[in-house]
């Protein structure tokens, strides 16, 4: 009997996208959706990186290196050293999109049966990366109560098994926005030397932190620079969500030399989207003001509003550009699919990620939803609109 | 102690990529490298593709669905169609190159421990996804002296084992560029069929086939519906080596609903290239007779330059871009390294793909190179001619 394998089986389906063919539905059927299920921004993408491949002359579009353009990890060089972060275009290699560098990332530090610590609820596919490579991923739990902060650096040690290999964080993070303190980052640090782990670091969204806050690499961490691994990404940052290009990036020689026999086995990432993503580090700094104010304007208003929501608990993030919200609701599973199939404010629904998609045992997180503030502002108080009158409905169901 | 992972020490260099640093040596100190190690052709990509993306008016760069553009996936399916192979849109994923798609193939198939059987010499990077998944890649040997013929069933079905889940085609083949016949393809479909085995078939050369032979796809045989699994890309079709768009594909729905989770786990593939890649399948027919007119000339041109080398033994094959030859040598790491980097002949020298990076066991092939008649005739010729005085040279010393 052919089967698929067992790996396939474990496979966890997207909360982001598993609802995708319930709201296609909804849309044929004439519903306006407002999707704050994803990290897709409706941003413009800057004029300059887009402008790149306008004429472009290629005539043969070519294999890149298997680590990227020289050519951009030199830009890339130059633009982490303006953020203080001292990494040689040698210390890189280009990916398609940041999921690449984490699967390498997580490839080369961890066999299977290995264990990465990760503070939950996560970004969902870093599951999916761990069932792919065989790695068991231990859930750091963190409290909605408490915004997501760190546990204590005694909670954080007791997860350490003599198969632990790594710890993986998400700074500013997906899907909670918790951007991490100095005193959380010293946790992690000291954590990372006294038991010899890598950290794992994924500063996708390293720009957009708000409320004057400033965001700290692992890479700057003293001592860290044998166990840093950074996962960067150009889809958030300059709205080039299709491009996919990202990075991995250390200081440690061992772990880039094995990345890089991963990088040549899929030959080379996207040639055009390079060109793109070379052209998009001269970006201006004006771009980042105007997006992060944007973003920041659309986090007051959607958080403010979750917030005056009868039974609705929201704590306001500091990065990125998600929040969980906790609604009155028992199964957030069967409320984001009830809301697409059968709800419609004028017309109009939302499409939200159910919470117990970033958590490790699908009974946590039942009463939460993830919501991406990728829309602007009348765009958000529609879809909050939805979701306010929706909960009422669906309450007196 | 930081360590890397058994896998990555595990994880094979790339034969065709592991000189690159020689080579770029050689580069720097003026001298001429012909390119014969990698098969990226001089051809250029299809007017029509590379006019798709000019003038564009994308504003945001999105991501696109996990499986692909549907626009792209529902041309896919004509195109196949005209090909004899019956693909609906809901049967293909778009990857990020034909990598993407064997690693998911290869995932969907088996788990860690797992076998698979691959005719060797085989494509390395079949090792590297091995390596990779934890799948162990069983080779099962055929010769330069019956140029690369499969072996008779019985020999095949002896390597069969309880934990053998597929058996991996490459056809028309990289290295070998031999086009499986039907006698071949039906001691394949006959030993799935009785073992219950998956096949996973990369035909990613189908157009590139000579001497008026025609290719069969492993979809077209009859009962392997639920056995088949298509791997696919453009990179070599269209000579889109960059774009890094493939696709993964069977009519067996449990393999496509696994390999969408691993789809939605990575998010999406390139958008700008997929635009590409749509575009190109609108190509004229006249491209592909001009281009494979071009390959069938280099190669009647090139093996036979190589035959009559003394010591050199090379069979002409039918398929692909690509052949193996053997030479007076005894370790052609050492041969290729020194060729790139002790010799050159006018200003000029040649970088092929060392033979035993192509076998499991390294002590294989040895005595064998992969070339790629991916010139045109008149630098081909001057390749050969390194070549030829190389190994003159590289004997007498």
């Amino acid at each position: 009997m052919l089967k698929v394998s067992d790996r396939a089986i474990l496979m966890p389906e997207s909360p982001i996208r598993k609802l995708a063919p319930v709201a296609q539905k909804a849309e044929n059927s004439g519903i306006h959706i407002h999707y704050l299920n994803i990290g897709q921004p409706d941003i413009s993408s800057p004029k300059k990186a887009m402008d790149s491949i306008r004429n472009h002359n290629i005539e043969t579009l070519s294999y890149a290196p298997s680590d990227g353009f020289k050519s951009y990890r030199e830009k890339l060089s130059q633009y982490y050293f303006n953020q203080n972060i001292h990494l040689s275009p040698e210390d890189i290699i280009v990916t398609a999109g940041g999921s690449e560098a984490l699967a390498f990332a997580i490839s080369c530090a961890c066999d299977p049966g290995d264990e990465v610590i990760i503070p939950e609820p996560y970004y969902a596919n870093y599951l999916g990366f761990g069932v792919a490579t065989g790695v068991n991923v231990i859930p750091l739990p963190c409290s909605i109560n408490q915004e997501f902060a760190l546990p204590s650096s005694d909670i954080i040690s007791s997860l350490v098994t003599t198969n632990t290999k790594a710890i993986v964080l998400c700074n500013p993070g997906n899907p909670t926005g918790r951007l991490y303190n100095d005193q959380e980052l010293e946790q992690i640090r000291s954590i990372a030397l006294n038991h010899d782990l890598y950290v794992i670091s994924d500063e996708v969204y390293r720009e957009f932190t708000y409320d004057g806050k400033k965001h700290t690499s692992i890479l700057t961490l003293k001592g860290l620079g044998q166990h840093g691994i950074l996962i960067d990404s150009v889809s958030k940052r300059y709205s080039l969500c299709g491009a996919r290009i990202g990075l991995i990036a250390s200081k440690n020689k061992n772990i880039m030399a094995a990345a890089m026999k991963f990088a040549q086995a899929r030959l080379s990432p996207p040639t055009l989207a390079q060109i793109v993503s070379e052209a998009a580090i001269d970006t201006d700094d004006s771009y980042f003001t105007e997006v992060k104010n944007e973003y920041e304007n659309r986090r007051n208003f959607m958080v403010d509003r979750l917030n005056r929501i009868s039974g609705v608990k929201c704590p306001k993030p500091s990065g990125a550009f998600y929040c969980i919200a906790e609604l009155p609701i028992d199964d957030s599973n069967d409320f984001c699919q009830w809301i697409l199939k059968e709800f419609n404010h004028k017309g109009e629904t939302i499409m939200m990620a159910p919470g117990n998609g970033f958590y490790s045992d699908p009974k946590l997180g039942l009463n939460q939803v993830r919501l991406a503030y990728v829309l602007d502002i009348d765009h958000l108080d529609r879809a909050i609109n939805c979701l306010e009158i929706g909960l009422q409905q669906y309450e007196s169901k």
